[in-house]
Formats: structure tokens, C-alpha cells, sequence
């Protein structure tokens, strides 16, 4: 027997019926499997939001202004934001990274600077990132996720903020996916419908300009992302590399998680889609990609707050994988 | 302001998007209400796992033989079922009720033996139990949540085992809200196609035996209840006596608070619907409760396992609304 095969030998012989407990033992599964174990564990589990701004701001396409970034990020700094609140409840270590926010923070336990610029060009215009800037980003996403691994840590979530990303994060889809704008363009954390509509025409002039230079996935990156998005490539890719489990949050955590997986098609093994945004498009991509995620509580904070809900339940999986009694040995009749 | 308005205020006031932390606010807003308070708090919780054996067994409606109802009890003891593991996992105080199980059992920590009977009678010659046995059963069910309560707790879930009762479930909701036996027929813990036809066809003529006997939703309770359902009952209807948070589970434990809701509808005030079951029908009877349930993980154990696991998400419901910081002070720009 395999010991894919031993594993999911052990999953049926649980005291339950057949297959009832659902998603989790797909999780226990995916777990068990990519430790290479029948005795899986999480480990020092970690939460990085990674935070930049966006030139595209300046054409209106976010109901929120665009320092709001800035306080945000401080608002992670003194503890006050859901994924604060959701990270010490669940004992997930969260570290904050300013890939790109414009202003300057005093240094902070949390807080990991590695600053790319002040915020990326306005990709009306030009790319929104230069190639080497680009590379920048993708090294430094990976440094947070080696040290935590260094530190024995097997599992890490990602969560982001920055306003002006559900655009950004919307371009890189529509081209991965070859899917029109329209249909991957929301009210992110709350346009109106005539904002809606003029973020769309603006996304789609965005489009006109860049998309004959593209040619790959980092193509794709360069043109439309952010330094967070970007710095979570980088950081994913680093996390499929140390084979650990990457949990991925919303809208933007997902087109982050998108370009990883079209560099790689295996790093689909070590994702868990955690939570599926209100966030119109994300449904759609999730499909695309042919997964289905643990929550849907229709949230639409990103963060990594789908992450840090999810974990539970992901603990969930791999106790029952290995507390749980089997039929033979608590002598529970098994089905005909 | 009235005390509703202020909890509304202090949710929409949260460093966060609009509505953005979606499921979450509807609970937060829920336990404040339900408590009158701007500081709620979930204290001391407990899962009330029901068990009991039915008599309709004998017309081979489950996939699994009688004995497992016993079985599965011991092994709730030995601490090695799926409800174990989570309620360890989650820190919930773990309650095995024996409202009528076939055989007896050593006395445990766990265990609270609240017998009414070996078993139900057949409910295809006979209504499952007597208008006696009913009330014993009410009665009994509202003894450990009023014990519970008296030790501080104020949240309290339910959960299930009884090999036969999701036949038992599907005719209370087929006569509660009027659907045909049918459509609230699925396979239980795993019956196959055929077995589910004569699954089917048995409900039929046990229907047909009583319909005309029935005017009230505790006769409903009476002629096709089980003795853990019909303690479910009692329990729930306790708890919300207590103004207790009530989490309810999946297909069977739905059954048994839509008893308690057809004789009080202020009891889905208190009622958070935790988990909504693979068993096809439970989808169904949620959309006429006009309720959504915070997980869809696809389970069928029972056991309560749904409460259990989504317990830490109720946690963080009010863990966001007591810490979060507000716009205010937090010095974050809310929307223009």
C-alpha cells in the first residue's frame, strides 16, 4: 500500500460514516500528504500582510482615500484590526510587511520594512513596476517566509492591504484567466454603481495599454501589480519551495496565488483556499481553478482575515486525522 | 439611540470596510442583542450530544445496524469520536445524554443517563412514544441545560446519535412545513439507491398511519420522535427560557429546534444554525427558516460536530465587536 493509500485508509476507518466529514478530510488528506506523514502537524503558524499603495489611485478607482493604506497599517501595528483580533485568538504570529506604502514608520516588533517605493507608478501610464523592482519584491517576499521556516514554521497564511488593489488584482486575473473585466471587476471595499462603471472603463484603457507587452505570468506582474502582490508572489513561491502549507485569503491573495500557481502547477498541493469573498470575481476564479474554500462568510476585508478563521478548522482536519478512535479499535460496527 | 442602534453603530464603527466582516456582524449583532449588553461575552460553553435508539430500525431504514447507537456512545466516553476531538480542541465542555439508548452503561464523568426507554416503539405500527414518555423527555432534556446554566453558561450546543433519525427528522419537517416525505428523504449516513426507495416508501405508510392524529407540533414530536430528539427539544427550549445562546447543529438537531420554534418563533432569536449538512434536505429546511449557516463543510456525523467547529468563529464574532479599535480612535479615514 502507498502511503497515499495508508493514508486515506486511515481517514475511512475513522468512527464516522464513510466520507462524513466532509472537507476536512480532504484537508487532512492534502496535509498528510505533503508531509509525507500519518501523523501530520501544524507548526508555529504564521500571518504576513504584506501592505503597498497604488499610483492607480489617483484615477478614483477605490471609495476609500488612498492613505487610508498608511493607517492601516498602523492600525496592525497597535493591534486594533480584525486580523489582530482573529490572529491572537487563533495564536497565529502576525507579521507585517511594508512592501510599498507611502510614508515612513518607526520600526515596530511586527513590522517588517522592506520597502520597494513610495507606492508603484500609475499603470494608466507606464508598468506599474520596474523589472528590477519587480525582482526586488519577489526576493523580499521570500526573506519573511525562509525566516519563519528557519524559525519551524510549516504553515503560513497571506493576507494583504492596500487600497486600489482589487483593481490590480482584477487586471492580473482577467489576463490569467482570459476572462473579460467586466466580470472581474467589483466594488472592492465599496464603490457605487457610477464608480463601478468608471473603474471598469479605466481598468479596460490600463488593459489597451499594457497587454500586447505581455508574455508571462511576471509579464502580467510587472504591468499590474502591486509591491504586496508582488512581495506575495515571492512569498508563496518561497513557501512551495520549504513544501509548506500556504493558506490563501480572499480576492487579491488569490491572483497573487494565481501567478504562482501558473509558473507551477504543483504548488496547487500545498493550497488551502480559506475563505470566498463577497468579492463577486473571486467566486468565479475559485471555480477557474477548480477549488472550493473552507469559509464563506461573506467577508471582504482581506487581511489574511479568512486565514485566521479558516485555522481552526484546518487544526480541526489534522486532530481528527490523528486523535480520532477507528472502528476496529473502539469496536464500532462498521457499514455492511 | 436605542441599545439595537448602538450595537449597530459600534459594528459599522470598526476599522473595517462597510458590513465588510459580513456573517460575523449579523452573530456579533445577534449575541449583543440577545444579551442587551455592548460588551458580550461567551461563557462556560457546553455540547449536549443526545443519544437514543429507535424502533423503526427494524424496517432496515439505516445503513448502519442499531447496536452502532451504543457503540458510538462508549466510544464518545473513550473520548475517540469526531465531537471529542473538536470540543477538546475548542474547550467546550462535552455532555453525553442517554435518553433512551438499548443497553446500559457503566456510570462516567461524561455520561448522564436520562433513560426513558429501551428504545422507541415502531412508529410504522404505533406512534413512537406516549404522551408520558413525551413530557419525561421535555423535562429531562431542560435538566442538564438548567444544571449548565446554573454553572454560568450562557451558549450551549446540540448535537445527536441515533442510528434511524434521520427518518424520524425528515417526517417532523415533512408535517412541520408541509413538504412531501421525499424531498427530506436522503441517505442518512450512507444508504444506497435502492435502500433509499424503500426508505422512501416505509416513511410513506408511517405517515399515513398518523397524519390524521396530529394538531400539534408536540404531537408531531410524539408520533415520529426519537427520545434524543424529544430531549433535544426540552433542552432547547430550556436554554432559550435561560436567554442562552442555542447552536444547533446539522439535519436532526434543525428537526428538533423546529419543534421549539413552531411553539415559539422569539426562540430563533437566540438559535445560531451552525453548519448545514451534506443531508440534502437540511439546505431545504434552512431556506424556510429564512436562516444561513455559518459553515458548509459538507458533514454528516452529528454528534455536533458543526457547533464545535464553528465555535471559534463564533468566538471571533464577539472577540471583533469587545477589540477591534473604532475609526474614531484609531485615527482611520472611513469612507467619504
Amino acid at each position: 500500500m502507498t502511503l497515499q493509500e495508508q493514508i486515506q485508509q486511515k481517514i475511512d476507518l475513522k468512527t464516522k460514516p464513510y466520507k462524513a466529514l466532509g472537507q476536512l478530510e480532504q484537508v487532512a488528506f492534502q496535509i498528510a500528504t505533503i508531509q509525507q506523514t500519518l501523523t501530520p502537524e501544524l507548526k508555529n503558524p504564521h500571518l504576513f500582510v504584506f501592505a503597498a499603495d497604488h499610483g492607480i489611485t489617483t484615477e478614483g478607482v477605490s471609495a476609500y482615500p488612498q492613505e487610508v493604506t498608511y493607517q492601516m497599517v498602523l492600525n496592525f501595528l497597535n493591534g486594533g484590526a480584525a486580523i489582530n483580533v482573529f490572529c491572537t485568538q487563533n495564536d497565529i504570529a502576525l507579521k507585517v510587511i511594508d512592501a510599498g506604502v507611502i510614508g515612513e514608520f518607526e520600526p515596530h516588533d511586527r513590522l517588517v520594512i522592506q520597502k520597494i517605493g513610495q507606492g508603484t507608478a500609475n499603470m494608466l501610464t507606464e508598468k506599474a513596476m520596474t523589472s528590477k523592482q519587480l525582482e526586488a519584491c519577489l526576493d523580499a517576499g521570500a526573506v519573511v517566509v525562509n525566516e519563519a521556516f528557519a524559525n519551524g514554521s510549516n504553515v503560513v497564511g497571506f493576507g494583504e492591504m492596500g487600497i486600489g488593489n482589487t483593481s490590480s488584482s482584477s487586471l492580473m486575473l482577467s489576463e490569467l484567466f482570459d476572462l473579460p473585466i467586466e466580470e472581474l471587476t467589483g466594488r472592492g471595499t465599496g464603490v457605487n454603481d457610477e464608480q463601478l462603471q468608471s473603474k471598469i472603463e479605466i481598468l479596460k484603457r490600463v488593459q489597451k495599454l499594457h497587454q500586447n507587452t505581455i508574455n508571462s505570468p511576471l509579464d502580467i506582474l510587472q504591468c499590474y501589480g502591486g509591491f504586496e502582490v508582488a512581495q506575495m508572489v515571492g512569498a508563496m513561491n518561497a513557501a512551495y519551495k520549504n513544501n509548506m502549507l500556504i493558506l490563501i485569503d480572499g480576492f487579491i491573495a488569490t491572483a497573487a496565488f494565481s501567478i504562482v500557481y501558473a509558473m507551477d502547477r504543483n504548488s496547487m498541493n500545498n493550497a488551502i483556499f480559506c475563505h470566498q469573498s463577497d468579492e463577486q470575481a473571486h467566486g468565479k476564479i475559485l471555480q477557474k481553478l477548480a477549488v472550493e474554500s473552507l469559509l464563506k462568510l461573506n467577508l471582504r476585508v482581506g487581511e489574511g482575515t479568512g486565514c485566521a478563521l479558516a485555522y481552526p478548522i484546518i487544526q480541526s482536519a489534522v486532530n481528527f486525522f490523528n486523535q480520532m478512535a477507528s472502528f476496529d479499535t473502539a469496536n464500532v460496527s462498521n457499514k455492511d
